[in-house]
């Protein structure tokens, strides 16, 4: 799939992703990035990113890596996802780059790590489990 | 706090959980519950609640819960979070019990089962480590 | 099988389980308990038990309720296992209690908490996925 | 600390991980590597490498990068650790690489993928946290 396929795909189908902006920017061999927009809905006190937002946007990057990798398998579901927050956000955009690491017939464990748009040190790093459904 | 001021506590400072509805019903020595409405914004391919908002769930209450404990110490921020999606939503309010497990000076760690309203069996299980700041 | 007839079973194959002196105690409808041996195998700096020790316990724990519920599939094998140190253990034998918080078909999800003998605290808690291979 | 002096300090300490024969071959800038020999102790049913022995593997690693970055406080313990089995390891050495995500007052949060040695698709990947004692 390329992103505007898989954007679309979402648009119609995860209203809150969409709600929230998530856009994928690229998707590429077991990999792809996408763009949070920093705005009021992803809040939290301090006036930084919330941790649900960036756990929103990790499931949405590990979606895209892998329809990606399958097509528009749109029944895979998550089935476990653990995440750490590393840094304070900054008050901009959030990317996240996803990564497979195990592309099997009925499990794909992903990683992702989440930047503030233009800075190199990770702010939280997920990794997480998608279930395929029989094909 | 009783879940009347700690909703309005977060009606302010958490834009997205106020979007989604979120709404403790219960705090009480160490534990909270907190219900999730059914409504289009939580929905994903299948017509069930998305994982992501059964994420924000987890944290919301796990938030209430540790807020519950210690006060409106409102800078206190999620630090880890691990979830297990167990089964199938019903199309139906989600509701989350949030228990302590340890609470210390600096962190607390905290586990949270999922259950459709009116069901017995979990649809998700995750625990979480908040970090308490310095007060 | 009975705590007996899965003490066997690891007895042979899991040797490492065997020199930490791990045996299941009960094994019921879901559910397990298994002690840990407080022996100069398991320690860390501070003489207390070590991680590693304990999580070898959690995942021996999941084996027995798992292999309690489905027979002796020696062959299932761990995916993922999320733990949380709680607190410091005491210098004494450690009793893990798991829970099989989902049976299905492919996979199982157990939660396992962890005690040091005669103490109601927990010293840690642990979740984890065991595959299960086609019969 | 050089792999030589953070070996011997574990050999004091951890006599599980001694009796393991886990060694630090590297230990650089945040980064190091560790060595799993193929051994009796380490096997689980099929002949390959158990998960807790992968576990103990992953926690000596980050024990490792840790303490190459901080020195020898081996106070420092795991709070928490996430791992997930990717693939069936070969009936070989596993080498641990871990990274250091961040490195705070109180917490590190690290990485470790494990490889079979000589093969460059990971068996398995893990993310854990190291509570710092105040010095």
């Amino acid at each position: 799939m390329t992103p505007d396929a898989f954007n679309s795909l979402t648009e119609t189908y995860l209203p809150l992703a969409h709600q929230m902006g998530l856009r994928a920017e690229t998707i590429g061999d077991g990999v792809a990035t996408v763009r949070m927009p920093f705005n009021g809905m992803s809040l939290r006190p301090g006036g930084t990113v919330s941790g649900p937002a960036m756990m929103g946007l990790v499931d949405y990057a590990m979606f895209a890596a892998l329809l990606g990798a399958i097509g528009p398998v749109e029944l895979a579901v998550t089935t476990n996802l653990n995440i750490n927050f590393l840094r304070r956000p900054a008050q901009t955009d959030v990317m996240a780059e996803c990564r497979i690491l195990k592309l099997g017939r009925r499990l794909a464990v992903m990683e992702v790590t989440l930047f503030s748009d233009g800075d190199d040190d990770p702010i939280a790093h997920a990794t997480g489990t998608y279930s395929i459904p029989p094909r």
